[in-house]
């Protein structure tokens, strides 16, 4: 049985057009996108059964996003529909030298107002063996925060394997007594798999002056001895278009690197790190780990040339990759 | 001296293209619309000097929204930038028996959070002879009601002509503390030209009952003895794409009518109404009253014929539809 | 226990855009249809659990396919995945008084190829209540009549409900060895419920010299007693654009009428019988005679005002409809 | 033998989209026209063999403009490549009864310095049986105005059939030394069929006070002996987007009158009068004289149906119109 | 006398708008392509008369397909129309390290029932010094190798230049009783020019074992002594959106190499080894072996650069890039 | 006070879409663009007052024009509405080796008649510092060169600095009696600030045999010795995406040199070395000079990555690209 459950907000990603610039546009193209959705529908390709539990507004905009998901075929059974506002996010993508732009709008969305007992527990986690959070979903509401806490209680007393992603976001965290350190540290404790980087332990977990990947997981098992995993993807922007992209896997015995991508010209980057988290949740269950991380790393890289936030790839298309066809040569 | 000044919201509208439906759109046309705005939108274009007071969020969004009412030429001088959000509608667009759909994303926007103390009266109101406020401003927050009252009190005090429009949302007026009733009546009272309908009176004002656009005038100036001037439009909604549309005008010594225009197939429908409200502010001041009528009547009209919230079109056109070329021949 | 379900071939729609001729379009926009399909989109709409036997190609379309009904919520459990080649239909859209024009490719499509032994009927029809089937099946080539036949005996011997729309295509049945007269009359002689017309009842069991729809549903029960209900649609085609449109019932204790719609300017009439026979069956479930004709004809008026072949309206719309808003106007 | 020749600029046609106006426009839609083209192409269609003479900028809009024409199978052999600029013009299509609006930038083009002798007129002509002029090419300037009385001259001279449109275009014949009435009576003293119109009529030859299109004839074969057929259109102008139209044709022996088409909504109604003289040209080599008005007429309507200048339809699209399949019923 | 002919098949691409990936488009844009029609434009466009002999369906698709050859300006004189589809395939870019796609739905085209005696051989070779053909059309069906292998006799027959480009084709060949090696080696025996590929070489004439474009060069010439040139391209893919071409030419007294040219970011780089062909065969006729070489190097290099299967470049930009200005200025 | 003024043409540029060539398109995309609206629009971003001085036609593509400055929020209380044509150029976009091309279409425009006494100098120099000039205006006509020459005289006169940038068009300057020597001469005499090139200085000054930026601005400065600072880009191109780019400035005391930045791939070229103007102006007013540069630089830098003519970047944007941060990271 592998049933992947995750929870979190999804949202409508309304971006401009080609190199267009937010006061140059007529036209916002629409996708959807959030962290933990991105994730589900990356396993769900590659051929996880997955279940997502989510808010959506209850009106069109809601009933669209709910399609789209469905249109990917995650197991949508707990989705609750309440609420008013769909959490929104408008993207000016980046070109060069110039930066991409996000501006959220995401503040008292329907998610936001999550409750524990909107969700049936005991049915949603019956056959699962993996759950996944996302440091978003606690850094929305305290509400949500409250709801991604329960949900890894339960699925901890269940014996389900726990994955997370720090996702740091500097923007989020802003609602009253928000308490992000210690709210991290709870989830952090229940979980065996870690997607980290350096900035978000330093500014969840005090752990400062750190100079590498192995010093990285070295202070993170220390704090959180039952994290089995940690993984930490590495990208080097040359400009917005051109980028460079690989990962190391912390397994216990040691670090171990994968080969380094040279992406150019990007289509679109949203979401490459929900990929790599996907594709490791996948590889841990069917690979072992130099080909786990090898694979995460390559569905990630191939993220960058699928326009939107999901990962529109297939198991086979990431191992030719690994295999060492990235020539991009015309399948007839 | 000719200065026309309105406050209110500026919203981002996002339409979904041809006759699509919610569910089935990959993009969103963005214009603006408001409709304090499209009053002097269609103003400006007939000649009138405008002042735009509004709120804008300071990010890129509300700088967009900015330079679209800039390039429609409206003065805006006391935009104040600050908050987070622009308020957003999403349309979608009906066609024959099915209806158009409109779903809000306005609440807790920049413009709502609006104090008097952020714009410079005095200023404002110099060689300003006319204001004008819509019933959807005091609807939208506590502090948005406050400074539409403040607004309108000032006015009166500087011997401005002032101007409403009912404008009857049963979807606002939903904060904390709202009074429609006293609310409306205050700004009402102190009005000279107002644009009224039997449905908003009934809300507003208990008045009921009523069995024609006479009755309706005499019992509106009968509450509101400062009213010199009422209009009324008349919609008969065939299908989607198809209306006629008709107004009156109540000028104290009588009722006087408007042609009746066939309209088909409808382009866009919203902002009929505000482009009427600005041609006949600006008739009431170049015309004598059945030519503003005429004039108000034929403007919206048009703006049928228009894409978007905003009436792009110029006296001489309207004009040119009073004096009976409704023929739409070309033009070389 | 509320089960439809259908067979038949998806096909993926290549149509001009707007008013373009074939000769003059660089895109075609894709959507995709089939009689069956939009059956059971129209009836999944109104609350109807749904499932879909079919057979796609083994390729990126043939999932793309998959993925739009996915999108729609029809049940896909038994879609077989085996062949070569997705069914293909070019639409040029007819304005005023051009016709519109259809090009189909849909020989040996994976569908035609299609055996019995294919699906697990046992599992297909259990919970299943009633069987859609449609003209177009048996005519696309010998295997697919087969089983169209195969499927209906198998549902009669489980006493589900059957239900058919003759849809008589000239450019169909053109297999070796066709034999549209048997085959259809096999298929309507163990169907309760039928969608019909007097050109088809002409083509394919010789009813002849019909003058009137009483006279019609007289014929067609007396030749096939098994006949509970007949539904016929009228159509006026003042242009392409401008359509009248209204359908009868009868019912055993005679024929009943629907109401008459004016539908201009039309946004896509393909699809509409198959709206109507969707929103037939969902009625004949929920509602008595009279009210499931005018459910299905507002249903089937509906459709027009929406791209695609796929209706996507609610219950809620159509029922307002007959309730008599057909005024479109703007919901918010 | 029929070769039809005609002698004309192309120009390239910039129009805004749907029904924005050119103050909305960031896309221009382009197609290519000239009323002596439209003619040909028209006329190409029902099979015809044509030879188009112009003169065409030596750059890539002349190239891409000859390749339009090319695609449309217009006979090309004497194009002539000189000057810099291609006509130009800019169309903003009108609605409901906002008026559509054309914008010419011809001047100075490169047809405008067209010469006698960069034609090689007697290969021009041989196995040419008609040479059709319009009233726009002598008021484009002094030279393009001495070239068509050459032709006309010329084709005289070799006993081939003449057709002239009067064509009368105000914001034209602004030369120096034009002289529009000694011009265009040089050409229809030489003409056999004409199209015509009572005001180009009272602007070229003082013909006044006309009260029916049967004086308008008499009066111009009085003036003119040696017009044989006089063709005249009938446009009523409901509104933009709804005209009736007909035709008559005076063919000496008495009026023909054509049925009246009711065409709605319209399309693109630029060139119908040109699809008209191309459909008669053609039905006067083929039919007899109320079948040939019929054709022209039918063809003319059909063209309201069809995006850009030229007619794109078939002569078995409008031969079923006539025969009265108006229906726009789709063709499978 | 200049006049290139070549047989085969056009076929209507469909290709996914930019990045996007089959499972993602609502769109197909639309081209027109084929080995030998690309072989035909190139050289159209450099200045040669050219004659392209195909089978198109009786209908619109057809018609368009004809049209846009005729807009090329390629002869046309001999097409057929008869059969019901046009071939057909779908095209999806790939992106950085993701693969293109493509799907072929040519089977039981129109094309692929070709005869012989479809075509006036006699009149078709009148005037003609050079037929092409490629490995694509024996490949299709039975009739189509029957047909490639007369024309290929015939013109050798009448003293007619052939050339030939192997164009190894896996998914085709699929047709009963193919026989790829003896066809192959019947068309090769009598052709003048080749161009050629390891990989094909193996597959049709079982030459192996080959390390270098000069070792291919001599195992061709020694299998088959009629080849006078012969012409191999090298691709070195480094993603899908860069890479590197050169060429080679062996011309009997040795092996000329190209320079080798840096392509990034590739605008579509179907139909680069056509236009190589089209551009070797005018410049045989034009120029020296290592000027011969370097333009079609530099034809082929720009194609890359060209939206479509068609290289739509003058030798004019071809003469600019191999005197080495590829620095892309603007030119004014 | 800093309100930075210039005088120039407006023109209307018409782009194809995506890298379509000119034969390909059937839509040209519309901005607006000219070498002193381009540096008045990059000067108003970063936050001077500005003033543009020009002539428009009066229609709607003038009005259209005016509007999308007026978006830009450039100061045009100034502008001339008079004459019949705006100026013209079409633009095909270069790929890899393949050039871009510019065509020219802005013979007789409005502007090009324009006269000294259609504005108000003393009004237009009031409280302005900075008159910028460009070489492309007195190349238009010989009307433009004299009211050129008369702006500049008259800033002089009022001690206004002034600025210029040589321009050098030679598809220019065509006008009768046009004398660029001696007009551009007179013109850099009472310069103070120059944006100059080699190829130009050749042409105009006959200043030859250049080795390098040193030795071209010490040969300007002994001929004209006004000149405070002459700035020079150097652009190296890789390919029509991939160049280089970088400045010098002579200060007097010496030739300081910015940072070289390769930009890749490139989005729209267009109006670079103007937004290298516009900073300039902008930073000799707020900066020391090596900054000046640098903020220059960067600033042309970025316009490579904005879609149209005008450079829509901020001045927080320009100093973060200098502070080192050109990773293109995307800023939430």
């Amino acid at each position: 049985m592998e049933k992947l459950v995750s929870l979190g907000e999804l949202l409508m990603r309304l971006s401009c057009e080609d190199a267009l610039r937010f006061t140059q546009v007529n036209n916002f193209k629409v996708v959807y996108g959030g962290s933990e959705a991105n994730v589900l529908i990356t396993a769900t390709n590659f051929g996880l059964k997955t279940e997502f539990l989510s808010v959506l507004p209850e009106n069109d905009l809601g009933k669209s996003a709910l399609n789209d998901l469905r249109n990917n075929n995650v197991g949508l059974n707990h989705i609750k529909f309440q609420g008013k506002r769909l959490g929104l996010y408008f993207l000016e993508t980046g070109a060069i030298n110039r930066a991409g732009k996000i501006i959220y709008d995401r503040e008292n969305s329907a998610f936001s107002k999550v409750e524990p007992d909107w969700f049936d527990w005991d049915e949603i986690f019956k056959d699962c063996n993996w759950f996944h959070w996302s440091g978003i979903t606690p850094a929305i509401s305290v509400k949500a925060a409250k709801v991604c806490l329960h949900a890894v209680k339960v699925a901890k007393s269940k014996g389900i394997k726990i994955s997370g992603d720090l996702n740091f976001r500097g923007n989020l965290w802003q609602y009253k007594d928000a308490n992000p350190k210690e709210t991290m540290t709870k989830l952090v404790e229940q979980s065996d798999v870690l997607l980290a980087g350096s900035y978000a332990c330093n500014q969840f977990f005090d752990i400062k002056d750190i100079q590498s990947n192995s010093e990285l997981s070295k202070a993170l098992t220390k704090k959180f001895p039952s994290l089995e995993k940690i993984a930490i993807t590495n990208r080097e922007e040359l400009n917005a278009s051109h980028h460079k992209w690989s990962a190391d896997l912390f397994t216990g015995s040691g670090l171990l690197s994968s080969k380094e991508y040279d992406i150019y010209p990007i289509v679109d980057r949203v979401g490459a790190g929900d990929s790599f988290m996907g594709a490791l949740i996948y590889g841990l269950q069917h690979f072992e780990d130099q080909k786990t991380l090898d694979f995460a790393t390559a569905a990630s890289c191939l993220k960058h040339s699928i326009v939107g936030d999901f990962n529109k790839v297939s198991k086979e298309e990431v191992l030719e990759l690994i295999e060492g066809d990235g020539s991009g040569r015309i399948k007839r």
